[in-house]
């Protein structure tokens, strides 16, 4: 397409997640529109392409794909669908932003990556939106000058209010601490070779067979740790905060200290209580980011094979909750195509 | 229009400010793309133009908003050719975006205020971009909970690197301190009503005959004072801050605290040079709120009263700088159309 | 005295200030004891000296001051009491660490000047404590190190949770601003030459004639403004805090940050509630810096001269608050001995 | 001893930190003074008693603690010499401050446990001094009020400019861990029972065989993890910091913000270059607190048991630096008189 044409977007799966992308693409993203939704609930794709004017509701992926409005697929589905909808976009060779994980384990994420290489050139992002935050871009930047010297250590903090009622203790690994296993990777850009997880007594105030806190300690093939307090029944707010140890210095963010006040004898501000007001901006960005690369023919965020490390890291992961002890991580060489 | 449609807009203004509000509609904003670029220069109309497909280039604003593909214009030139382009697009009935100040005086702000009301509905915003940054709408919607009680004082610091070489002593009230002028008419909801300006002795950083910096002192309607220093050769960084102290307690923004290092001896981050790295996301707000209240027909940011208003305060603040002493506001009674 | 010997020393004034003084030599302070009490309040000396072995108790400041083991005088009576009390000690040449304010008009100041100047060396200290507190010295040492360039402006916050009863509108200048005054002399080096008050709507919470807040403009005769927002019935907390301007920076304490909590959708910290928390430390060193001085025969904090001048700033003060507008500060020309 | 008579304090070793305490008592403390010095090294003996009025010099401990004017002991020598001067302070029942560690190995201290249970009170204070410091102790109050609930998790951050050229891989256990080892037991009323120790690839600043950082993990018998970042080659500050995560919030003391200066692109302020900056206070809090105790016969401070306690951890803490893993910490029995 050429770059004066707006990207028509396909989003698969309308539950809150794809919806909130609709809405996105619709009314916040410049250079694109959503020609599609696809759901495999009929109703709800229905009320989520009714909201947008000249977009057309789907049950099935493949028929939406083929659809002659759609340029680029937005994957919002549950894990276990992202398979087949990622192998039906590499069919057609449309751009993918696919929403973690790629894929819910590392068997099926070398699938993908096999058809990905097959098509001989990367078309799949991992929605990874870290990456876009103002924060963490700016930690990378000041990483990647070098002026701190190489890193040491990574210190995460990532704290919930409240886990949703079907959490489970691997799904604090899985579905939480795989966002600091990709920024580990992306900040340090180190692979990671291992991973402990230490149990301390759960809060009093975690559902009772649930593990939470949680702390995991990732060894890399730098040579550096990155320790994770994951902690989803905290009770007091939204938290997501890194602090790198390098040879020359240290650099933290995620203090958020944007609005202060003195009250009643205390100082301070609020907390955020939820990821849509820490991360909206970084949701914003990578969806602008993607369409901006996809109309340029490319891909520019994290792809297929972030995601398929991840997976493979958070699977080792869950062995050392379950076992206790030190697991290695097993990764498959990198292709010649992810280098 | 109706919603479906994109927003046409013209652009008038092909300077620094023009150039990036013509990237910020083509390229960040939802629903607007750029239709025409007028500027007196016609070769700077015709390069900026020539960025965005199907632009086109004029140097005279009257063609320009006759097109058919103008919905809307965005007023970005200088300050003296803001009244005439003003008037043009009530004439012919479009929303407009117009950069700071509205006109350069009270006196020619009067009768836009004239023309707007023989049009019968309001169709000026005027580019008080505060009001879109996230740190001031968190303090606004703190101060409209009432939780702090009544506003009785507010500290504003704003503070530059260096003036650009044409700056006078008058313009760090009339295009510095302006902005605290509309802020503290937003956040407390007061009309000015006396300025004061002291005199410390100037930097020697700053040039030979330019009283830079100065501490102006607002006395509003409401009782409450609003101080501000204006420092716009301080030679370290772009800091805008504010601290309202209210009857219950106080609240501070502009600290900007994202990320902190610890290297050599130090701890703290970097202070932000110039205003499109504080205030960058503060346009693009700006631009996509005008955009969508423009697409449904409304005006919802700060109107012509505002910018009349700022004009009246900033004169009398010109002459208490120039005079010494304390200087009342005289403003005209509010017409109907603006309450 | 000789360096091993331990200073006796009689404090006049036995209320809570005199009282605290009382623990502070015996409990805290190396090198001193308190050998008498003195009140006009017989009993009240009694009930005081008591607590000390070996300590008298006085109803006659002379008689107190001519026993054989009072080597030094420490002034805690009430501010019309001071000048009789310090012209005893001058008579007797012993060194005094006389609290605040020296005395209550510059009238009488002059007078102790006189006495001090006819002794022919100087023998007073004022306690005008936040000179000792590690942040004001920090602050202090950076300023005097000449790193942030000329200071250009001061702007100080004070404010208490709520004044005593008895608190008038001219009372927050000359018992609560007066710190204020000492700490822009002492910090910038300059003496005051003018006073602007400025007089916001009063707080609800406040008594119903006292003018609180008010904003305080000091001009000094290095060209620097120091503003100060006086606020004695915040509500919230104590808070003293100072921000200097200067050519190459800026500098700031007071914050106050040291224990940072995370609950229930709120960061931040508590806040003194008054200035026993904040300023005990001081006051302690303080005290012991007297007593060091005090046992070489030196007075090396602030003298009668920071006295008469603190009184006469904040008499020009009141008759601004009373009267409105700019007010100039005269001087008596400074004397050799405090050159 | 009477309250009012003064304590006569013999410091044993004569060494910086020795001589310190020498200063401390002598011109810092209320109550006590110093009476004999005690070196290996009679010259510097000679040379720190010279700074004190009427104190002697000694080579031998037990002559020195055999003076009539020796009401107490300050324990400052190598810590190999610590034994022997426990067991002679113990056999004069003199209240003693032992500078950590107790002695250098558990074995060692379980022998000066049984001295003192043999003497059926307990004299000995270790010097755990950041059981004084004023942000710890605000810590440790607001964690006993239980208003956060339970402790789960405690990150701790231990940095140094540059270690001793003398420093062990394994002296970042014992000599600085030892710290956090006891601040770990303190703040949470916990014993620890495990210690895990991870390596980084060690910094290029650090020498060349040394295990720098460390990342040192402590298991509670409450169920808590402490983890503990010990780098004693960072660079750029003096750094201690904590942070409790509890089932209702979370604490963090040490970030030092005291002055905030914004110079030249960059807020922030400096860090401290040691510790006798952080910790000056610290250690004169202690020293007062043990004279204020010893004067009436008590002993309030950390005693035998947690320096017995602090030693059997660093001794497990260095097995598992040595051979990787998990090590179990093995403790007798907690004897009646330290319950």
């Amino acid at each position: 397409m050429s770059r004066s044409e707006t990207l028509g977007v396909a989003v698969i799966g309308a539950g809150r997640m794809g919806a909130d992308h609709v809405r996105r693409v619709d009314r916040v993203t410049s250079g694109a529109r959503v020609t599609a939704v696809v759901d495999v609930d009929g109703e709800r794709a229905e009320a989520v392409a009714a909201r947008v004017d000249g977009c057309t509701a789907h049950t099935d992926p493949a028929a939406a794909l083929a659809a002659a409005d759609v340029d680029a697929v937005l994957v919002a589905s549950p894990g276990p669908a992202h398979e087949a909808a990622l192998l039906a976009a590499l069919e057609r060779d449309l751009p993918v932003l696919c929403e973690k994980p790629l894929t819910p384990d590392a068997a099926s994420a070398l699938r993908v990556l096999d058809a990905e290489q097959r098509l001989g050139h990367r078309r799949i992002q991992v929605g990874f939106m870290r990456r876009y935050d103002a924060e963490y871009t700016r930690l990378k930047a000041l990483l990647d000058t070098g002026q701190l010297g190489r890193p040491l250590m990574l210190h995460n903090r990532h704290r919930n209010v409240a886990g949703p009622p079907f959490f489970t203790s691997s799904m604090l690994i899985t579905d939480s601490v795989a966002h600091e296993v990709d920024a580990t990777r992306w900040l340090l850009g180190h692979e990671i070779r291992a991973v402990t997880v230490l149990r301390p007594t759960p809060s009093a105030h975690a559902p009772d067979t649930l593990q939470d806190p949680q702390f995991v300690v990732l060894e890399t093939d730098g040579g550096a740790l990155s320790d994770v307090e994951i902690f989803v029944n905290c009770g007091f707010g939204y938290q997501v905060q890194a602090e790198v140890v390098c040879e020359r210095g240290t650099a933290r963010i995620g203090d958020g200290h944007a609005l202060v006040t003195h009250t009643a004898g205390r100082w301070g501000g609020t907390i955020a209580q939820d990821w849509t007001e820490r991360f909206a901006d970084a949701y914003d960005r990578e969806v602008q980011a993607w369409v901006d690369a996809a109309r340029r023919g490319e891909v520019t965020g994290p792809g297929a094979w972030d995601g398929y490390a991840a997976s493979a890291v958070c699977e080792a992961g869950v062995r050392a909750l379950e076992e206790g002890g030190r697991v290695e991580v097993e990764l498959v060489e990198k292709p010649a195509l992810y280098r």
